[in-house]
């Protein structure tokens, strides 16, 4: 397979020079080393159309990434920035703190209606991290709230990934380095990961021996998206979540990543057939136009917080920012582009021929170990031999040279594309990426 | 002083009580006990004009609180607007992860003349809890990478408040009912804070103790906002960051509040005469539309984190949403405007009015015990009889039906004014607080 594309020189392009010098001068780019980041073909992006990016020399990419796995429907779509320039006449940002916005008001009705949450009650942020964060505590004060003082513990899966502000790091295994954080951070119960097929039997024994210590148990459900895409079947997840409601624990589903049709489904917890206790959202949620997240509660656990004013019961917890008006907005109207669109429908058939393509044109390849993928969400485990040799890195800088923005987590090259994706842009990036294998082993 | 203001039944408008009915049965207010919201005169926010927020039925308030401490040159402010539009034609978001963008660049070029931070390189973030997460995190891997290993722990202020993550709540103080979570928090050492004269005689002798122990010292310069507005004097600051760089502690600056005019500079450590070594903002860094955040550290700081592609001196670090391009845009054109506009000018003016009127018509009142300001922030603490006669909560709530809307921390009445309030406007604001104080004796 040949895509027939000529490699972008965007290493030495004139533009792109000087834009990368002005950047890495002064900007810190999270999880990125700032010593050989021009090394690894930075894409200086200045606009984008569509599914894909342009860069300050013109050169077009096809964001395989979603833009960091926020972007849902693409760039510079029409109606998602009519609904934020309308809402740019009213207000932008009103507090929630104590006071209500009418555009939050609709777009909590809007999405209560697809959440898998019974009797859903939205507490919005702006970072992901925070939604974690925020889900935590619900469930720790859950716990003191009803008198049950002994459940201050978590139960959390090897490999997981929930952020990295300190509770949500407390909450992730030792993954990215951050080991070195442990004296900072609370000790967290924990089970496999995914990736062991004993997941599922060690995590109903930790269950069964910590049932009155633990407040809850926090899952990323179907996809561990940060770990490398490790899959877990759909009814595994299912038992787990019957188990914890058994023992009185509460359920924590963090679809950050998972959420709004990334998976196949709205949200990855439809496929397993759960309904989590506390739900975590962002990334998608605003079709990756602006940072917004939620955590989303059951009735019962929201009553829990029902109390005196100014008394002990209340959550006192709220970013400034959580309920943004402009954010809001676009959520909204993002909801609505979602069910008009069918962009599930998009997102099956896609689905269906990234399957097929990754088998026809990746999956024999002998850089290739193994291959995960749900929905559009895939990741292409490298058969490195080792993390120094940076086979992750090369494979995603040989095809950003070939215009698709792809980016690795160690050794495991990610694909997370745009749910609007076109069949003609599928094939491109199976293309490239078979391609950018190809070089490496020519190398 | 009578503000000759008919009070506004918010309470009873038709078209109030249905969206407080929409929003209270499924938006979870932050800091909002929800047995109690509809009790407190909540605004439902709809549109804005200027300084003033317009409710469903067309009331209008004054803003005295900048939608949390975030507002700073009013509501629907055109060039803010049209940059965002602008920005919306070039695209709404990329990642910063390993990539870059034109505006951010051109946002930490603009940020990099006006921070008081020496060769300062930026990481963003969206909720300001995520910038104070990023500092500590920072501060603490700096010495792992330098290779001492000893310095793990963390000094910070008596009644401190940084957010509600559980590192950023670790650093805070037990405000806010927090206590209940001290089994997630890392311990902190802490010294009084501001509201004791003594702070720095005892951070002195703490830092003393401690110097071989502690990775940073953290510090809402010259103003503790969330404890009810209290005061350092500038020189006591200096003071203590002197004595930081004397012991090789990193000096973390909060600047999250009182960033961007609120205190009268452009940020607070101008006052104290300080630059910390790594300094966090949010809230005003986009005029109040949109959640920004970012850390922003010393050439030195930063230098300890380069190193070998993949290897263990990076920061593993990064919130998909950081660096957002709509973001980045409307901050760029809000600093410009805070310059052009000479914002500072009228927060100058502005402030000597303030103070004069609070003088005059506040100072006195039976129902306060002391008034503490700052710039434009101000803390009217009521000599109220016990919490639980709601003082504070009365107060602002007399004030919301007179068209202020202004929001107490317990029985502390904060006002936060936007910066480019007029001379009208604040008086207004101190003659309907008067008046609320009247009334809250006379009933």
């Amino acid at each position: 397979m040949n895509s027939g594309e000529q490699p972008i020189a965007i290493d030495t392009e004139p533009r792109a020079i000087d834009w990368i010098d002005r950047d890495s001068s002064l900007v810190w780019h999270g999880f990125t080393q700032m010593a050989t980041y021009r090394e690894n073909y930075p894409v200086m992006v200045d606009m984008a159309e569509g599914r894909e990016l342009i860069d300050v020399d013109g050169h077009k990419y096809i964001d395989a990434i979603s833009s960091l796995w926020v972007n849902t429907l693409g760039h510079r779509v029409k109606e998602l920035d009519d609904a934020l320039v309308e809402q740019l006449g009213k207000v932008a940002h009103a507090t929630m703190l104590g006071n209500g916005s009418t555009v939050v008001v609709q777009l909590a009705e809007a999405l209560s209606r697809v959440v898998p949450v019974d009797g859903p009650h939205f507490l919005f942020a702006s970072d992901g991290a925070s939604a974690v964060e925020q889900a935590l505590k619900i469930a720790f004060q859950y716990y003191v709230n009803r008198g049950e003082r002994g459940r201050q513990r978590f139960l959390a899966l090897g490999d997981a990934y929930h952020g990295d502000t300190v509770g949500a790091m407390s909450l992730g295994d030792s993954g990215f380095e951050s080991a070195i954080f442990d004296p900072l951070r609370f000790a967290t119960l924990r089970t496999p990961g995914y990736g062991d097929p004993g997941w599922l039997d060690q995590a109903l024994l930790m269950l069964d021996a910590h049932a009155n210590d633990i407040c809850c148990a926090v899952v990323e459900p179907l996809v561990q998206g940060a770990s490398g895409m490790m899959i877990a079947r759909p009814e595994d997840v299912l038992s787990f979540r019957e188990a914890c409601a058994g023992a009185g624990v509460l359920f924590v589903a963090d679809e950050v990543a998972t959420g709004f049709g990334r998976t196949g489904a709205m949200f990855a917890s439809e496929i397993c057939g759960i309904q989590p206790d506390i739900l975590c959202i962002g990334k998608g949620l605003t079709g990756g136009y602006l940072p917004m997240s939620a955590t989303v509660v059951t009735e019962p656990v929201y009553a829990e917080f029902l109390g005196a004013d100014l008394g002990p019961r209340t959550f006192y917890h709220g970013h400034s920012y959580g309920g943004n008006a402009l954010c809001a907005a676009v959520a909204l109207k993002h909801l609505e582009l979602m069910e008009n669109w069918k962009v599930l429908d998009n997102v099956a058939a896609r689905t269906a021929q990234l399957s097929e393509l990754l088998d026809q044109h990746v999956a024999g390849h002998r850089a290739v170990k193994e291959i995960r993928h749900q929905g559009l969400m895939a990741g292409i485990e490298l058969d490195s031999p080792g993390r120094d040799h940076r086979w992750g890195r090369k494979v995603c800088g040989n095809a950003v040279k070939r215009g698709v923005l792809l980016r690795p987590l160690g050794d495991v090259v990610v694909l997370v594309l745009p749910l609007t994706i076109t069949e003609e842009e599928v094939g491109k990036v199976i293309s490239v990426l078979a391609d950018s294998l190809d070089v490496l082993m020519d190398a």
